[in-house]
């Protein structure tokens, strides 16, 4: 008899939950989207589905009724009634035994996720660690997929010294980005960050970053920079959906300029803010 | 309220079935084996057992009891009765809302399934057709992990041209492996198969061909080629936990010398089949 067991427990293969049999599981099949909203209001939807749909037809998942993906959005969304939520959502090519290939008839799985969002205005306010690590990322980071494995390994490198994040660097020494969020460097008044490539996640808060640069006359520099460039920046910070911009004060243990969140990333934090806090 | 939705169903996120919220969907933060038996005997489980205790350790999920585990698939394989069943396992870091860094106090997750195994006998005599796809996996392919995609891309692309397996070329030009076997070629005594490195799986079936190559007398050579070294071989195949050996008759639409599996390639199956037919 065909059968599954989780943890200790023997059942029946046709019994298996289908959660264990999904393409999401086995192979990290599918996509995925964070989204956040601000007081009430989802942020930047559109662009969110945009890239999703981008991310879907890229390991060709059809069929998908991106209309109906929003809409799934709105309604757990009002359902769950919080001001300042965090929206996660992902797609899989389906559910079914295991095999590398998809059964032709795979219905794919649809998850989402909305809790409670803490802004951490401790780490907005007085800046962050971050400590570098080496990018060990597939070749098609520019796909929003579940493949996380490296940034996960990165992230809790960084944690273990007491850092806030890891930025990532390639194999020729350059910074691609962060675990899980945009990198930026300020030198004067140009802001450097890593140009779009498939080793660079188009982020949605990157873009809203450099329309915020722009309003405040910064001159954009779409360039790689290396980690010991990195250090003597004038200032640093990251970009995440769940916190926007993020002050980055030490860097693999240097401390970057005076120690404190520098002026220019506190005026796009400032200009994000507009962005966020629309009034309709 | 915090909440869920699978598909179209809303739901507490705290009746969010458990599965759903595991770290191996969500980031592919597992590691597996896949494992068969040939008449009734597990092959090789000792050596999958020990490539298992270093993926756990490479990507550092402790306090695993190996014991526990070897305990678990034997009595589910006790339990299927059957012969030649295909027994696939995975341990992930757990279950948990999503956040890149674990909870400390987080559970692995085991999950395990046996099922039956039909040998490909038809591959087996007549040979596959396969065909080359961008190596885009991770920097890490030593560790077996759950991110999966970039393989599953390859196959997909591969069934696509009518092929049984995709052959991944890395950005050099060469030839790493399959994106679910290891890849070999004879040319006159020699066989040519990639060095173990960060960039190849050390697949357990790769071990025994070397052994019986051995037993008949031909010399290894781990090296990389490329693809139009292949295409000149006097034999290819491929070898699969699944399938053991299974020859290569074409590559990329290039008919391998004449088109029928090599003489070598069928002295080394009969000789694997010593292996895992033993006579106790």
């Amino acid at each position: 008899m065909q059968l599954a067991m989780v943890d200790d427990r023997i059942q029946a293969l046709e019994d298996l939950h289908k959660a264990y049999q999904d393409r999401g599981l086995f192979f990290g099949d599918g996509v995925y989207e964070v989204l956040r909203s601000y007081q009430g209001r989802i942020f930047a939807l559109d662009e969110h589905l945009q890239r999703f749909e981008k991310s879907l037809a890229a390991i060709d998942i059809n069929g998908v009724d991106l209309d109906m993906v929003r809409r799934r959005i709105e309604r757990a969304f009002e359902a769950a009634e919080i001001a300042n939520a965090k929206i996660y959502f992902h797609i899989t090519r389906g559910a079914a035994p295991r095999s590398h290939l998809e059964q032709p008839d795979m219905e794919p799985t649809f998850l989402l996720t909305v809790t409670k969002l803490e802004d951490d205005t401790h780490a907005k306010t007085n800046g962050i660690a971050v400590s570098t690590h080496p990018d060990w990322r597939w070749k098609k980071c520019d796909i929003k997929s579940l493949n996380l494995l490296p940034n996960v390994l990165a992230r809790r490198n960084a944690a273990k010294k007491d850092c806030y994040e890891a930025i990532l660097v390639d194999e020729a020494g350059l910074i691609t980005e962060g675990a899980g969020s945009a990198f930026f460097a300020i030198f004067g008044r140009s802001l450097h960050t890593a140009p779009l490539a498939a080793n660079i996640l188009p982020s949605i808060t990157r873009a809203f970053v450099i329309q915020a640069a722009r309003n405040i006359s910064l001159q954009l520099r779409e360039q790689s920079i290396l980690p010991t460039q990195a250090k003597l920046a004038d200032e640093l910070f990251i970009a995440v959906t769940t916190q926007d911009i993020i002050p980055v004060v030490k860097f693999d243990e240097q401390t970057i300029a005076n120690g404190a969140p520098g002026p220019f990333t506190q005026q796009l934090i400032s200009e994000f803010r507009k962005f966020t806090h629309k009034t309709s």
